[in-house]
């Protein structure tokens, strides 16, 4: 592998000549999101390709986060590539307001793919902006104004998507949007409802949800937003019936429920949407992520006939210039042609399955550190703690700087074996590239098994 | 021209199978910005080049719109297509938190053209989402919540950029963000002061504006953002001084100045910022659309140093997937290319004094329909009117369907000679693309002149 320039010259590594160009202009020019942007030092990306990328100096990473969970068909796939050069040879773009064919046909597959009655999309360029539209649907079709949503969820960082995360990034960005209400969702591991299965965790977490929206008034309530499977707040994956239940609550209130899919929608767990594993059928999906793996931004929101015929005499009041964006739509037909043609829906759920979860499993038996795993497909979650009694976490809620010295020390560990690994509080996740190989992903969780007795240090034994 | 399809085949025109494809998936599947569903019928485009776009039937439409006022570099230009399919083939993308080359000159290009003092850029998909960042800086710095902004403005559709927002389409979208607070702007022929000149209308309007900051209290605005030409509602102009006057009340009281430049950023008025023809300094610059003429989705916030200073070691509290995305921004990078190899400044600023303002000043004598002309650079404004003396408009403020129907039988006549006109209101916008060869440009013009006629059939002779 080589660094090659945007002139096409080729730099053996390491490539200090350019590697110190990057990093002048980045640090001269480049404001990066939540930073503090004179604490931190970005590593300059020279290449990828497949489920590895590689720095200036030529080492290489197993990239077991697949870049924000984003590229879920890995770095550099040729046939999104060849797609995305031929659309921009074809038609790089064109205003919403007029019709296209490869946003109609990725429209038209998105739809196939959705759960019955679900039928038209609204495109965005990215998943905060899926959340604002589904949101502004929902307030429009139902007349109310209030949304629910969980603590522990990450939804975007515009003004309603950042009011309607429940986790800190929000807390400094209060005062955004009034009407968004948290409340508590299943997470059998630090249960707030005093539970002990996951059918307890699952019936008690839909009390708590009815009683919120009792108090809460249900006539003022437009819509409950929900990650199918939380995702960077812990990977959890909700209990049998939690989300039928979800769904019968609003349907008994007249109110829209929201799929937030744009972490775990497109293959992640092994599923189009991971819906289609709950037996739940949301009014309103929203994807971005995987839609495309990234490659060109785009987000958008799958709309059932119920609320997209109310606008078919009411104009929709919202719109953006990308909207439907033929070079995004482009790479999203290729990863349908992927997907169908290399079966990652069946490779998902048989490497998860096979390889991932028993691994996961074991390290529960080998790692003081390691307090719960859980997770599907190729989305898991591996929980640090002190103390596998009281589980107190490796690090505390929110750490940062030295309080969080114990995950900085494993994440190191494991980029100085070769993976780049994704962690989060006092979690790390495992989510590669679904086109990772067997040989990849075994060596990468052993990487991670090695590094774990950097977190075991901190753990009572 | 031919229509080439995803899979290369070549369609000669007209193509009626494709398009009815197109438009099957289209109608089926395709949920449109700013549109009642049912209502509304997109038109397929074939193919696109230079200033030049193609529906199935074969028919050409010079484009001057640039399709939103987004296509600075026009349909398909070569130099902005080569680098996508190359930076496509090297690193399509890579998270925000790494550091990357193109990313980082971009960044730099982009500040080497900003006012003095403007070194960081802060990357994100679209205007809106930038407009949104800016506000989100403004009140960190600042720790005021407030934001001012124009009477007639767009600054987007997300939640607070809608609510910034000072025309009808804010609406339907009332209780977003609930601390926008509109002011009027100069608009000497619509004057909210009753002035009767540019400088007695531009000194009236800081008048107004002051008073309007002490009496919402000045401690508690963060910001004031003002579209340094204001685009879609009206190609205004500001007068000699304004917008430094701005700047002196923004300093005077401890205020933000963000300055949009999402529609006039790069090129369209012949500066790189459209700024610079007015000599303030903003503290913010939000840009999109022109900045590679949207053939990948991107847009920025370009931040001063006592903005940029504060996030030095409190982290900047927002962030997104796809910041400094590298297929956008090696599209920008070509975009600087092309402008300093090719004038495109120059050439801009001459075209627009040589050619449009002359013609359009012509008109004033020939259209009895043709109430004022305005504007600068290539783009402009002609306001349509049912009687010059009283410049009762052509249609009423917000008109649809029959209300609306001399413009639309307007833009019917130009589209029947070739021409895509931009319309809004009682107005047409002259926008094309800013490569548009002379001989196309007047060809253009002389389209829109002979559908003026339409426009005068409703007016008094
Ligand atoms: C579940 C979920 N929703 C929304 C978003 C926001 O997407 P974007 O960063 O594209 O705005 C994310 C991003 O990580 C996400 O994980
Ligand atoms: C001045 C201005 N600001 C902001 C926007 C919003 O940009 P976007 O449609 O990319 O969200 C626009 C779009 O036309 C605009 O003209």
């Amino acid at each position: 592998m080589d660094y090659i320039d945007r002139h096409g010259t080729a730099h053996g590594f390491p490539a200090a000549d350019a590697e110190a160009q990057v990093r002048a202009d980045d640090r001269g020019h480049v404001f990066h999101s939540w930073s503090a942007q004179a604490l931190i030092d970005p590593m300059p990306v020279a290449a990828g390709e497949g489920s590895t990328f590689w720095d200036f100096r030529g080492n290489a990473y197993l990239d077991f986060s697949s870049q924000l969970v984003n590229l879920n068909l890995g770095h550099q796939h040729p046939d999104l590539v060849s797609a995305i050069q031929q659309q921009a040879g074809r038609l790089s773009t064109i205003q919403p307001s007029l019709a296209n064919d490869v946003r109609g046909e990725l429209a038209r597959r998105i739809a196939d793919v959705s759960p019955e009655g679900l039928e038209k999309v609204f495109f965005t360029n990215g998943g905060a902006e899926a959340n604002e539209y589904a949101v502004r649907m929902a307030r429009q079709v139902t007349g109310r104004r209030k949304v629910l949503s969980m603590y522990r969820s990450y939804h975007g960082s515009t003004s309603t998507a950042i009011s309607l995360t429940g986790d800190p990034r929000r807390w400094a960005n209060e005062g955004g949007d009034g009407s968004a209400v948290r409340f508590f969702g299943p997470y059998l591991y630090r249960s707030a409802f005093h539970a002990t299965t996951q059918e307890e965790e699952g019936a008690r977490a839909l009390q708590h949800l009815e009683q919120t929206i009792l108090l809460e008034g249900p006539a003022t309530i437009a819509a409950i937003i929900i990650e199918t499977v939380v995702g960077t707040n812990g990977v959890l994956v909700p209990p049998p019936g939690y989300l039928q239940g979800v769904r019968e609550l609003c349907d008994r209130h007249g109110i829209l429920y929201i799929a937030d899919e744009v972490m775990v929608g497109f293959g992640r767990i092994g599923e189009w949407f991971a819906i289609d594993a709950f037996g739940a059928r949301p009014d309103l999906i929203t994807f971005a992520k995987g839609v495309n793996s990234g490659y060109v931004p785009l987000g958008g929101v799958v709309i059932s006939e119920r609320v997209a015929s109310h606008f078919d005499r009411v104009a929709f009041p919202g719109g953006l210039t990308y909207s439907g964006h033929p070079l995004a739509c482009a790479a999203g037909v290729a990863t349908f042609e992927v997907f169908e043609r290399d079966g990652i829906l069946d490779r998902v759920r048989d490497l998860g399955a096979r390889v991932v979860e028993p691994t996961l499993r074991g390290w529960l038996e080998t790692h003081p550190s390691v307090g719960e795993v859980r997770g599907r497909g190729l989305f898991w979650a591996v929980e640090l703690v002190r103390d596998r009694e009281t589980r107190e976490p490796l690090v505390p809620f929110n750490a940062s700087g030295p309080d969080a010295a114990p995950m900085t020390a494993f994440a190191a560990a494991a980029k100085q074996g070769g993976v780049w690994p994704f962690t989060h509080f006092n979690r790390m996740h495992i989510a590669p590239p679904l086109v990772i190989s067997e040989e990849e992903l075994v060596r990468g969780l052993s990487v991670l098994d090695e590094a774990l007795t950097v977190a075991d240090g901190y753990a009572q034994g």
